[in-house]
C-alpha cells in the first residue's frame, strides 16, 4: 500500500499537468458519470467539529476515491489545524486498499484552486491581463498559484485582503515564483480587473455589483457551506452568465443561492461548468458580458485529484 | 500515525480482555449513546461488487472510528480475498488520523466472534458444557476461540459442516489450543447441545425447530445481509426469549427478519443484548426456555474494537 505525507505529494503534483483531470471531472460530473453518494457527516456537537467522508467512483477509472476531513475549529486555541483529512485510494477491481495520502487539505487545496483557474480560462476573455484575487488564505495562493500555471498571459496579479498584514505575508509566500501587487482599494481594483477571483470565507458581499464593468469574468470559491457569501446578490442576479460546478450544491449554498433564495435568479439560468466544458459556445459569448463561475467544490475533483497522484506515483 | 497490519494486531488482542468492550458497546447503542450516522455504501455493479463504510461515536471515548469493507465477490478466481478494509481511527477531541488498521477484516471477525460468546455467556444455561458450532469458515473459528476464552466450562465443542474435509481443516486450524470434535449429523448434534452457534452463509434453514430442546441457547451470527437465513422460522417464533443486537437491523435482515415477514414473531417481542446485559433478570427465566440471540453486527463493536486496540498500542 503506498503511503505519503503532504511533502511528498506536493512534490509529486505538477498544476498544468493536473488540470485536465480535473477539468475532465467537471464534465463527467455533469454528464451524470461519476457515481457520488450521499455524502457521510459525523458532528460533534461538544466541540462544535464534524467530519465529512465524501466518496465516489468515476466510470471507467481503475480505483474510487474516499475522503475524510474533518473540521475543529477549536484547534485553534491549540495550534493545531482546525481542517484535517486523509484521502484512501480503493481498487474498483478487488476493494483492496491501494494508498492513504495524508495530504492534510493538500488535494483539497490545489483541486479547488485548478477548478478556479480553470473556470477563468474557460470564461473569462481570451485578452485578460489583470487578475485580482481577493482573501489572503492558503486556498487565495492556491487560486494565484493555479491561475498562473494555467493562463500564463496573465500580466498583473493583484491581492486584496481585509488585513494589510496578511496580504503581506500571503506575498512574501507567493515570491519569487509570483509577482503579486498589494491592492489597497478593493473597489478601484475591482473596476480595472479582467478576472476577480474571491477566496474568502466571508458571511457577506465583498464585490459590489456597480463595482465590476462589462467583460469581467468571476470566479467564487468561497460559500464552501450555508451562510457564505462573496457576491452581492445584485451582482449575481445581472450577470450575463451564472456557471456552478453542480446545480444542486449550489442552489443549496452557493453564491447563486442567496441569488435564487430573493427571487431574483432562476434556476433554469444556471449552466454547470462541465456543459460549458465539453461545449464551449455555451459559455461567454462576447467581450462584453460579465460571467460568474461560482463553485462550491464537488467529489468528482477530489476523485480527479487522487487518479492523479496515482497516476504519478506509477510513473516516478 | 500508528499503523499497524493484521498481525501485528491479533499479537495485541487478549479475547477475555476485550470483551467488556463489546459488551459496553451493547449496552451503550441500546441506550443510545452512540452516534451512529447511516451507513455510507457504494456498488460496483458492472463486478457485482460493493464497499460499505460504517463510523461512529461512542460518547466518551476519545476516538471516532471509520471502517471500510469491500465485497468483490469475483475476486475468488484470482486467489484475492473477496472480503478486505481498513479501520481509521480519529480524534474526537481534534479530527486528527490517529491511527490506521490494515486488519484485513481480522477486527471484523474478532469482534463478531466476541459478540457471540457474550451472548452464549448472558442467555446459556450456567450448568451449559456442550457447544455445537455450524460452519467451518473463519467466523466459526472465531466463534470457537471466542467462547473457549469466555466459557471455560464448555467442555465438549463439536463442530459440523457440510463439507467434512472443510471440518477436518477447521479442527487442524484450531488445534492444538481447542480440541474439537468432529459431528457428522447436525440433527443428533443439536438435540443433546447445550449451546448452537450458527455462522454459515446459508440462504435456507440450517437448523429446525424439532430440533432443539428446552434450555437450548442459539446464537446466530450468519445472516448479515437480506437473504440469509440459518434458522427455521418457526424454531426462532417460538422460543421462549428472541434477542437481537439491534432491532432496526435485525428486522430488516436477521434471523428475526424471516419470522416477522411471516407474521409469525411480533416486533415488540425482541429485546436488545444491550438491555440484557446491564439489566440480566430481563435473559434467561429457568433451565427450560428456549433462547435465541439474532446478532447482526453494529458498528459499535467495531468502535469498541478499535478503541481496544489503541489502548492495547498505548500500553505496549
Amino acid at each position: 500500500m503506498i503511503r505519503l505525507g503532504r511533502s511528498e505529494i506536493e512534490a509529486l503534483i505538477d498544476l498544468p499537468d493536473a488540470a485536465p483531470a480535473i477539468e475532465a471531472a467537471y464534465v463527467a460530473a455533469s454528464e451524470g458519470r461519476v457515481n457520488l453518494p450521499p455524502v457521510g457527516h459525523i458532528t460533534f456537537p461538544e466541540a462544535s467539529a464534524d467530519c465529512h467522508i465524501k466518496y465516489g467512483h468515476m466510470q471507467g477509472e481503475a480505483h474510487f476515491v474516499i475522503k475524510v476531513a474533518t473540521g475543529f475549529p477549536e484547534n485553534a486555541k491549540t495550534g493545531i489545524p482546525t481542517g484535517n483529512g486523509l484521502v484512501l485510494v480503493m481498487s474498483a477491481q478487488t476493494g483492496e486498499a491501494k494508498a492513504i495520502f495524508h495530504d492534510e487539505m493538500l488535494l483539497t487545496d490545489i483541486r479547488t484552486g485548478l477548478g478556479g483557474a480553470i473556470a477563468s480560462r474557460s470564461l473569462g476573455r481570451k485578452n485578460a491581463t489583470r487578475l485580482l484575487v481577493v482573501g489572503t488564505g492558503p486556498q487565495a495562493q492556491w487560486q494565484i498559484r493555479s491561475h498562473a500555471a494555467l493562463m500564463p498571459h496573465l500580466s498583473h496579479i493583484g491581492l486584496w485582503g481585509r488585513n494589510p498584514d496578511r496580504v503581506g505575508e500571503a506575498i512574501d509566500a507567493l515570491a519569487p515564483d509570483h509577482l503579486v501587487h498589494h491592492e489597497p482599494n478593493l473597489e478601484q481594483a475591482a473596476c480595472v480587473a479582467d478576472i476577480i477571483v474571491t477566496a474568502t470565507g466571508a458571511t457577506h458581499p465583498l464585490i459590489r455589483s456597480g463595482w465590476v464593468i462589462p467583460g469581467t469574468h468571476i470566479t467564487a470559491v468561497g460559500a464552501d457551506a450555508p451562510g457564505k457569501q462573496e457576491l452581492d446578490v445584485d451582482l449575481v442576479a445581472s450577470a450575463d452568465l451564472v456557471t456552478v460546478d453542480l446545480v444542486s450544491q449550489c442552489v443549496d449554498h452557493g453564491e447563486t443561492a442567496h441569488a435564487i433564495g430573493q427571487g431574483k435568479l432562476p434556476v433554469d439560468r444556471l449552466v454547470e461548468l462541465g456543459t460549458i466544458l465539453s461545449d464551449p459556445p455555451q459559455g461567454r459569448r462576447d467581450d462584453h458580458q460579465i460571467t460568474i463561475a461560482d463553485l462550491t467544490g464537488i467529489a468528482a475533483q477530489d476523485i480527479a485529484m487522487a487518479n492523479t497522484v496515482m497516476k504519478a506515483t506509477a510513473r516516478r
